[in-house]
């Protein structure tokens, strides 16, 4: 729509979706300067110069969405045993397959998963997988904004512990701050049960060191939270009190198992949780209680956690999963509405990745947004347009999406990333894994 | 892709679902003669004229869906009023409304819902409403196949009573047979609750002397299964089966809340159960006891609901709903596989329905099939395409439709409604609702 060397535009008859506590939607003008947003109003701005303008009538425009769990390069192994008891999907499908990705693996697989979100209004991720460079590069190419860090598993010698920590630190040293400042990174031992205390303790120094947070997955099962009082005499929460996680500022994913106590501490420390409902359904973990994490004032995110277990990258989908089932759940039709869901899908997202200036459609923010054709029978009536986006609204509705300022898909096409080629060459990944 | 007039054409290179017990997936030819589909398979039939035949290379052929519980012309009211309690939301938004839809507003809001539903590829729908003619017109119209069955509520008096029911028994009467045999009717008594014993056993009789099924809603929140037992000393089960309901073929919405005495009499006597996970959700009813139910025996299907309580008519979305919570709820994730959840989507739909040549692709069974274009990110690697239709696709990957063997979409356009004046049509219908 506007050519990549612009650098002051506006979008006109918009339908803006700005979700604070006085109003949700303006319909008016959107000025873009750079990679900022620096207006938004029913008034035209006075601007003396002529600028770009582009019509946005029966668009609407919402913050790109914030994904804070996944492992992109997961998407090569999407479908690859599928309805399976938890223990024989992991050693018998994920693990002897993951253990052969290489490098060129991880690359087209993140290639494949930032495709598919960029197409589908996910305009920020939070990855946490190995052979991070990899997914490094497919950030800087394709114009996505992201959280990245290597994730440690420590079930291994001393030796390899220490080699797998130094890579880490080394990622998170060299990547922070990149790609135009997309990229920002943080310490990310695996789980509380993947990491021995004392290992897991040397992530939480050199996050220190680095200034950076911290990420790990948490009380994702009913058994790991067993394991974890068996090995340790506590539950997973006041374990990662203990081992000094939470001072750091921290995200953890799923939180699924979570005692009163637990929330409380959680909420103590405003450590963010990211909740994975579509993955924690498939493999059956369970429901997390997020009616009660956000009444304890927990900031709550949502994430597709890796393509293998959702099987897409859909935030619209996870959207509508965190406002229907905690209603169903919970009895109450009242809980998690419309807008709630939104922020869980946008502002709360950026909350919890500490990026400040990300999430929503404000002056002063930055131009990460998505663009919805609201022209269509499953968004008529015209009545609630933040209902529409939560309850009728998938992926494939989203038409444009800019981020910082730039626009990566035009009428649904990805503009900065070659889709035929990587479509075939994922599938040619995934093909030679089957084969080595 | 082929004209109109074309008695006998083929598909070629195409990818079929066919889900019997041995294989899944047929890749090869599929024939179609008139409203028939009359050969499968890997080889090419042998024919002796020239045919038109079309490619079907990167084409998933699905069965069409079937949706077996909904109120197609609630779409006037979608998001009109969401995240409220049950009876603020019916007592002040829906009822208000729909006493003043007009025949007009339900042909309208009939064609917004079809016009979805065939895009989105769901062939077959059940409709329970009032102005049923306009429904019929829109089926007849658009070339779907459906249903029809209107829904009478019984609390008023016996003069209005005997009116509602002649007219349900006129309206059955006429258009069953219809529109080349594409639409079916049924008996509907709204509800245990809304029909006091004496009329509901008329309508039973109805059914009886028509030799046609019945539907009706059933045990969808706790409190109208508490009034029941208050008033008649009996749960919903025990009280439909003492009015004779389960002496005709019977579908059930919702059965939201059962138990185990109930769910061995649905089963005993054939009861259908069309499931309407989002719906339920949404509303808070509460989750149905699918796996117990399926265990038993009991066909279960799938239902949006009306577009008022979901908000889209995603039959994608539905099943796979029923795939994830039930795995969510029982802690086993083997539950409802992708296979079972299509099923439930399709021939169990269709099984419900008493339709017997539609819900699989097989020889001798109606041409009704949907095809998606599988050459799409979320469709990579190509693993298992039925995981992939139930866990990673949405209505808006469906790209062609048929249904009794004439296409109705085409590259995701509607070939038989004019989607612009309906869409332009519904919003005015709104408005009018508003306003008077």
């Amino acid at each position: 729509m506007v050519n990549s060397t612009t650098k002051k535009w506006m979008i006109k008859n918009g339908t803006f979706t700005i979700l604070n506590n006085k109003q949700s939607i303006v319909k008016g003008y959107m000025l873009i300067e750079n990679d900022l947003i620096t207006y938004i109003g029913e008034e035209k701005p006075s601007i003396d110069e002529e600028i770009p303008v582009i019509d946005g009538n029966n668009l609407l425009f919402l913050p790109g969405l914030v994904n804070t769990h996944g492992h992109a390069a997961m998407s090569l192994l999407r479908g690859y045993g599928d309805d399976l008891a938890l223990q024989i999907w992991l050693q018998e499908k994920m693990w002897p397959m993951e253990e052969k990705f290489t490098s060129k693996d991880v690359y087209w697989g993140s290639s494949l998963s930032v495709l598919e979100m960029l197409k589908g209004g996910t305009t920020t991720f939070l990855d946490m997988y190995d052979h991070m460079d990899q997914v490094a590069n497919v950030v800087q190419e394709s114009g996505i904004r992201a959280v990245l860090t290597r994730g440690v598993i420590g079930l291994c010698s001393e030796e390899v512990q220490r080699q797998k920590l130094q890579e880490a630190i080394n990622f998170a040293k060299d990547w922070n701050g990149q790609a135009e400042g997309r990229i920002t990174t943080m310490m990310s031992p695996h789980a509380p049960y993947t990491c021995p205390p004392d290992f897991f303790t040397q992530f939480v120094q050199a996050a220190h060191d680095l200034d950076i947070p911290m990420h790990t997955h948490m009380s994702e099962t009913r058994s790991e939270v067993a394991q974890n009082v068996a090995d340790y005499g506590l539950r997973p929460v006041q374990h990662l009190e203990k081992l000094g996680m939470f001072t750091r500022p921290s995200i953890v994913a799923h939180g699924v198992h979570l005692t009163d106590e637990e929330i409380e501490i959680l909420a103590k420390y405003n450590v963010g949780v990211s909740h994975n409902p579509g993955s924690n359904l498939k493999l059956a973990s369970g429901i997390a209680r997020i009616t009660d994490l956000l009444k304890a004032g927990v900031t709550v995110s949502l994430g597709t956690d890796g393509p293998a277990s959702n099987n897409n990258l859909d935030m619209f989908e996870e959207m509508r999963l965190a406002a229907l089932i905690h209603k169903g759940i919970s009895g109450d039709p009242t809980a998690i509405p419309a807008a709630e869901a939104l922020r869980m899908g946008t502002i709360y997202g950026a909350k919890s990745l500490f990026l400040d200036s990300v999430g929503s459609l404000a002056p002063g923010m930055k131009a990460d947004f998505i663009a919805i054709n609201t022209d269509q029978a499953h968004f008529i009536p015209r009545t609630d347009f933040i209902s529409h986006a939560i309850y009728s609204a998938c992926s494939k509705d989203v038409e444009h999406v800019w981020v910082n300022g730039k626009q990566v898909v035009k009428n649904g096409a990805c503009l900065t990333l070659d889709e035929e080629r990587i479509r075939h060459e994922a599938q040619s990944a995934f093909e030679g894994l089957l084969n080595r």
